[in-house]
């Protein structure tokens, strides 16, 4: 296949982890889910988000106590640099997403594309910030990504990442970030051919009685047709499972530009899955149905950068 | 349900309208279907795209043979007369998909809703129109929108139709706008509850050999999503079947606001779907999920207004 731009993508979902376990311990695990993937023959493994701690926004504290405990100041660490040093001596790229806590003292749900050397090629800071930043003791658990987060101030960027002899036009996000449209098309209109993004997707919704199966289905809907709507692949890594008795989804997917699953995840445990990422199927749906240049019509899509919540009809 | 806001849809799918097939026959048709959906309690009707006359952009042909034989100068016309008729009879609302020609001789590819006492609520015309405008004679059809028809001028409006005792919130778009987030976006910031919809698709692609089956794969995902990504219902009537020996996908739907499929048609035939619509269920995805006021961050997408075809990423 010589000549073909194509790479072998893996995904990397985690099953809980519970509060008392170590940074190292998990790490251990990311490691060892990148050696799989290797072995699988992928040059990019995508891990999920907050992927080195519980999923700490469910629990009310101070946020001095979340940032000493569930942040990070540096990355590569001396905790997580045995991901890194792993990485680069196997010549994989990946993306990780955690709690980043700026020299400032900012704190951001982030995320990192790394290079198959080990340099980091981008780095993102979460955009759509679900739940809400008070304390709802009523509640079973809390959301408290409106707390403890900023909003992300990097936007919605692309990087080239090169895997083998392709070089890869690379988007990110996080979770909540993969339901909103605006997330993907700001992505392709800079001509991303991939996006990757990692979530934490409680089974339940502590704002109304939401049927359950919903949580997995509008997961799977939301990727696909962005996935084709903007024809480019989108890889999703869960942490799931139950976390010291809270439930999330699994449901981890590599989905293709034509809107299908190619590859999913059937645990809700530690588990790799892989695709041949062909990059020219994207540019069938680019260069025909998606051909922005040829279709769109901006003149007409200036609500959505011109209001911010719904309001009434234009006459 | 004393109170409750909801009513009854119904879409109309329509099979096959061959060339030789005369506008009065195809009106009977319309109104043939206009009263079982009446029968079976539906308060408003979804018919397809240009309902009226068979897919005429697969021909090639002279802007003047195609206006003097598929455009509507006035609607209602004598011939379109029954049809508005039997609707303000019955109190039934509908949606109709034409190509209308302006009294200046512009070309659209237009759609009105129609109020259940026969007067129009609103008009919109073609946005994303799909195909080309040259002959491309070594094709097995033809895809002309960009030739015979004019982008449509009036963007994507939001139209307040009186069902019963429910006010509802209603937008409509065409075929290959229902493909494109901005489409539900813009009618979404403008409080629709509803978006209706008609379509023609072909089931063949004549610019790669894209797998059929993905024709209604990217049809129903894109509906999907994009109702559930904006808290509404969507409503989707295919003209379909075999015109001609020219084959057309169905799958007409109703899709609520989790995304979920509640009504689809089985056949390629003229065929009626109907669902009850519950506005307080898009209520729920509006208020919480996708409280836009809440959660989104125009700042983030500007490129969406700033470019029309993609291009280098932002640096």
């Amino acid at each position: 296949m010589t000549g073909k731009r194509s790479f072998v993508m893996a995904v990397a979902q985690m099953g809980a982890v519970n509060l008392d376990d170590s940074r190292a311990s998990v790490v251990a695990r990311l490691v060892e889910m990148l050696k799989e993937g290797k072995n699988r023959g992928a040059q990019f493994v995508v891990f999920p988000e907050l992927a080195l701690t519980t999923f700490f926004p469910r629990y009310w504290m101070g946020d001095a106590e979340a940032q000493a405990r569930f942040f990070e100041q540096t990355l590569p660490s001396t905790e997580t640099s045995p991901l890194f040093d792993t990485a680069r001596d196997l010549g994989v790229g990946f993306y990780l997403g955690y709690a980043e806590l700026t020299p400032e003292g900012t704190p951001y749900n982030s995320a990192v594309i790394v290079r198959p050397d080990g340099s980091i090629a981008g780095k993102y800071r979460k955009i759509h910030l679900p739940g809400h930043s008070d304390h709802k003791p009523e509640a079973p658990f809390q959301h408290l990504e409106k707390k403890y987060f900023e909003v992300g101030d990097l936007g919605f960027r692309v990087h080239n990442v090169p895997l083998g002899d392709t070089e890869v036009r690379m988007g990110m996000c996080l979770c909540n970030d993969r339901r909103w449209p605006e997330t993907y098309r700001v992505m392709a209109l800079q001509s991303a051919e991939v996006v990757v993004l990692g979530y934490n997707t409680p089974s339940l919704n502590i704002h109304w009685n939401e049927p359950v199966h919903l949580r997995t289905t509008t997961h799977l809907i939301s990727l696909q047709a962005n996935a084709y709507q903007n024809g480019l692949w989108v890889a999703a890594a869960a942490k799931c499972g139950s976390e010291d008795g809270h439930h999330m989804i699994g449901s981890s997917v590599i989905v293709a530009p034509t809107g299908e699953i190619v590859a999913r995840a059937v645990s809700e445990e530690d588990e790799v899955i892989t695709a041949n990422v062909d990059l020219s199927l994207g540019e069938m749906f680019r260069e025909h149905v998606f051909n922005f240049a040829k279709h769109r019509r901006p003149e007409h899509y200036k609500l959505i950068t011109e209001r911010t919540g719904a309001g009434a009809p234009v006459k």
